[in-house]
């Protein structure tokens, strides 16, 4: 496992609160650190696979004001299949296989309810081996995985 | 609503892929424009909220290999305060309220079974007005919430 | 029970195509049957409680957009009442006591899918007794109450 | 979106009460208003799908006294076909296409618990893509769908 | 609906506790009334099918100490029909069709839990249209069907 | 336990089909047995608790149409007083402890669906400790309990 | 039954605490009896299936640190066939038929969650008859199988 | 973590088969060790934690033949002390924390199904934080825990 330093985690919080921050920038705020090096560590974390630095589109600001969670369940032996399957659809903002109740998890983003429905009867229904959909409406979101940073990192 | 143009979406995507990407590079990419319009444009969208360009940490990389999804029953009328509490734990990546089978649904990235075991038990469960958890693991990611695009984008 | 004739029926097939036609066309439409006693009809039928004739108004097209289904588990000893509160509420359309997994069943129609969020969380999750909400989006309406006539009598 | 004022939503009222009252009595009522401009407002408010002045039949004075819900779990995509096919029963007084636990969700108006079954096993059974119904008796109705108005407009 | 008067429901009561009762004894303890009217009187009861005077035999007393529910899940289209077979088997002692979560319920006594096992897997999961079969256990039968009176009878 | 012999189980067939059979005529069909020896054995079965011999009372007939099951959730550690408590209505005409989904399983005979739904919510839901319960109607039987004679003795 | 006396509760109960403590060992603890015939008595424990004594290892020491449960619904009729198959697979420590929600019933030890996940979709989800399997983490065990002893031993 | 070699693998498979095999005989099978040697390795594996040799009781040999799963919902927050509450109780064998539908649950050995009631009525249900017991009956074991060996074991 890469092994991160106390520089490495001061870079990506700062970056986790601004993606487009330059590196002198980061360079005079972490102190003791050239640009050059900020910017090495940069390359190094993405090539490792540490993190990413990525424009992050807010759905409802562009008209995708509807998020839904879907519960699949499936065929027993074709779960990753379905969940592969789902994944194609733009519409579809997260994919994961869960155990328990349902066997595929998704994540919807569409702009009316309208769609959403068609959607699930009219594509996911129809990807073979799905044998039933649930939707669940997310009238409000709290949190989002994008700021996530490891628990410790913000006493840093 | 803030109205996009094609320029505006070709920048998105770019940095979508690569959130470190110069001005001047997006520009070359897109031809027609300066660099300068480039980074007017992207402080514009950050600035309406329609994008955000941020490092987003990956946490299997960083130890963080246990991800599940846990659905908390509510007592009726607490819903949103125990949603803000449960945010409020680092552990915890996502949160929305949600409609259906549970009242509110959040998404956890732990170290191991046993931190998730008694994050759940000793943290969550202990949220006043939280009457239930059911928690499931995800065993397996298929695609994540920071590479959505609206559908149609892609063509662009 | 007050029993229909063949003419009360016709009159009634008429009225629930279109409540505000005359009597003289009504008359005319049947015959064999003068206005007024097409009149002294509708009035015996609806002092007998076997019609209304009403204005029903269309949500869609007054803004209430979004339709949903609402079920409420309750405090064993309390349905009624709860079912009596929730009746109260110019957002909820229809209350019943069932039977089965829920106790108290609802419909609402609210304008946009935060109003669904704030009123079942805030209102109705705060009428003492209820021990649980579960509310379902209907995204498609195919067939409603207010065409409703016996069996039967299509072919009259 | 058709405008309504004030006028339109007094129309609305009276009629919701009463269907079958006259034009000049309407416009006794709301003052400042001629019968002609209330029966052209009637006309323009049903040409707009805003309002339906319809009789309604109240089953149980005509022997339909079993009132039941019954969740239809549909192959998936047919859910679309088996609603409507449910909504050509006359038996069958509601139809939604729903999300969550069930696809499709009706409500019957019936003469006896007998008919209940024979109908939910023989006719609705068999509509092909019915995977499961489930039925639930409601033995009490508190709040009927005819007498939906917008919030707020009682204070009008 | 045949007419039941005061002597009759003497007679039911009386036959209810000891069925093997001569009418003689009845008659003495009603008083006012031959042997022979009782007699008739038992013999109309019995044709117009209000009661049934039978012998039934306690299943502990003859080694059936096991006493189960299933409840069975059936194809839709066939609920008649399974429940018309399981009824067959004589270690079914009981069968009504169902509306809610299951289609048909059964009750079962057996004389060891691998019979129960055996049953439900072999003979009951065998039979065309069952879906699915879910068996409880009954530990303790606080009041049985065959004691069953009308309300109010006791007072008489 | 008591020890029955090839003459005990001829009366039990011919008293489960007509309690009512005289001893000499049950003496007559079996053969090779006295009128006496017959309701010594009758006497023996019944204080030994074999089998009683009882009038069962047919509730259709009587206008108790509706039969339904309730499941009832019940507090920890009160499941035997709230069966207890549930067994003395005479509309409850079973009552059973279950393992599984529910604590306590009854069976319901009442005139029409409002006493149901009066029965559930004001009697069996203000018992102290039923937490929650579920009705579901059973609206054709099969098969009834007064029938149940032990697998193999049809074949004596 | 094999009838077992207090000097062979003796011998189980030490066995149960160290199985390769020695015969001479056991005879001086318990007092009053040979080497011999406590090698005596353990053979013929053995032979009679009360107890074996064997080696148990512990999953977690050995690497295998995941443990789930998993509850297989089985096609009706093929219960027996699907248990049989899935205890032939080495990850799979448990294997019972059980009754109510699930059929089959498996404890299984794996290395990791991705070993869980392939193992559940690859193997387990293809066996003949599987209709759906539902997997639960067990992320902390209080108490193991192994140190069961009859309730009242521990007073001998 | 302990590093086992072949021969240890080796010792550990015969124990597993014949826990009280002398060392000079696993020495005989193995070849090129020790009796010594043996004697010394399975010190180290007990004393390391890897395997227990101990006597395990056939319960169903004991008149201990009814077998159930337990699962139960906890108040949130108290999973471990119900969980080790539940743990004291002798007829408990097995007790383990779960994730997803229950929080604890257990396996039961008891003699006689009104055992097995009396004993999650009167004593589980009593543990104070218990808010939930579900029993399932097990009437069948294929496979059981104190067989299990590492996959690949069995090839060596």
């Amino acid at each position: 496992m890469y092994k991160l330093d106390q520089t490495d985690w001061g870079i990506i919080v700062l970056l986790n609160k601004d993606g487009r921050m330059p590196s002198a920038e980061i360079a005079r705020r972490l102190g003791n650190i050239s640009a050059r090096t900020v910017t090495n560590r940069i390359e190094a974390l993405s090539e490792h696979g540490i993190m990413n630095v990525r424009a992050i589109v807010n759905p409802e600001t562009v008209g995708y004001c509807v998020m839904a969670d879907v519960f699949i369940e499936v065929e027993p032996g074709h779960v990753r299949e379905v969940a592969e399957r789902a994944a194609e659809f733009p519409q579809v903002s997260y994919v994961a296989c869960a155990t328990g109740e349902s066997d595929v998890s998704i994540s919807l983003r569409v702009r009316t309810i309208e769609e959403l429905f068609d959607f699930t009867t009219e594509k996911l229904g129809k990807i073979p081996g799905v044998r039933r959909t649930q939707t669940y409406l997310l009238p409000l979101k709290i949190k989002d995985l994008d700021s996530w940073l490891p628990p410790g990192v913000f006493a840093s």
